[in-house]
């Protein structure tokens, strides 16, 4: 993949880089499994379990990065205090009612 | 794509093949795009809004083989009527919770 | 309570009111408890646990009623056939939806 | 209503607490106008809409509530910093990580 340059590294948030691309990697695996099973007409109700599957995966990650997101930068910004800090609470607050909402 | 076989074809409910096909497929790109984007280390509320974007497309190919299910198995079922018609109706209803829980 | 009219009696769909009731009244004894942890300023993650308490109880009631709905309503216009089934599937299909997005 | 005592006083973190306490007092009502649909058997999918009504009043008062415990709680904790900051914010991601499952 890519060689991380400079430019990108400004959001080292990330708990465990590695982790998190295995995880996404197996989600994508999944959505090609998807296709197979509609390929292959599988009983509908498998295919669902497999989505259910899937979506739990997705939001699993989710957590995981808002975690990681909330003790690094909301902490940051929340230890310089200021604007900064309440633009970030309303920033994280959106993407947590965003997932709570999908 | 592959031919569908006599013995793949036994479950034809799926409205529209190629359609389902086509959103997985970009559902599998999504999945790309989030590794991409780790691998960056991009502002984790993009990231977020991005699994939150997936998660909804995901969602919403369920809720369409459900309703394909319950218009064609479910309703052919119930059609015949007997112990088979309540077993259908268990078993989309366990399909069901756990994508409401998913 | 009231005594169920020959009028309301249409939608004899519900597998045991009693229990429903039962259900609801809880969950109703939780909205009340919720007010009073606000009243009482008790520690926000505690409101927030109760909450999701809430949450499941009432989904769990959905997941019933739905499944009540399918094996009557459901059912009975699928064994007559025609175009009231297809609404049914169409409005059953569309309740589903508002669940699992809500 | 009570008048907060001095020891009740310890969580001073919601933002409005009358307007939360009339939105839980909504809900409260929500929910015993679910018991007399379901007394008077009103039809399935209109009560589903009603829970799926009374489900996101819920989430939005839990979302607005996590909005002010981020704020306030988990900002100060943030501020102070050590490892009273790490448990605040492991403790948020739980409560957050129940509010996307339920």
């Amino acid at each position: 993949m890519a060689e991380p340059s400079a430019e990108h590294a400004q959001h080292g948030y990330i708990g465990d880089k590695d982790a998190y691309l295995r995880r996404l990697k197996r989600i994508e695996g999944q959505a090609r499994g998807l296709q197979r099973m509609v390929e292959d007409e599988k009983y509908c109700i498998d295919i669902l379990t497999q989505v259910s599957a899937m979506t739990k995966a997705l939001e699993s990650v989710a957590l995981g990065l808002l975690e990681d997101h909330l003790a690094h930068c909301v902490v940051d910004a929340a230890a310089a205090g200021g604007p900064e800090a309440d633009a970030k609470i309303k920033e994280a607050s959106a993407a947590i009612a965003r997932l709570v909402r999908s």
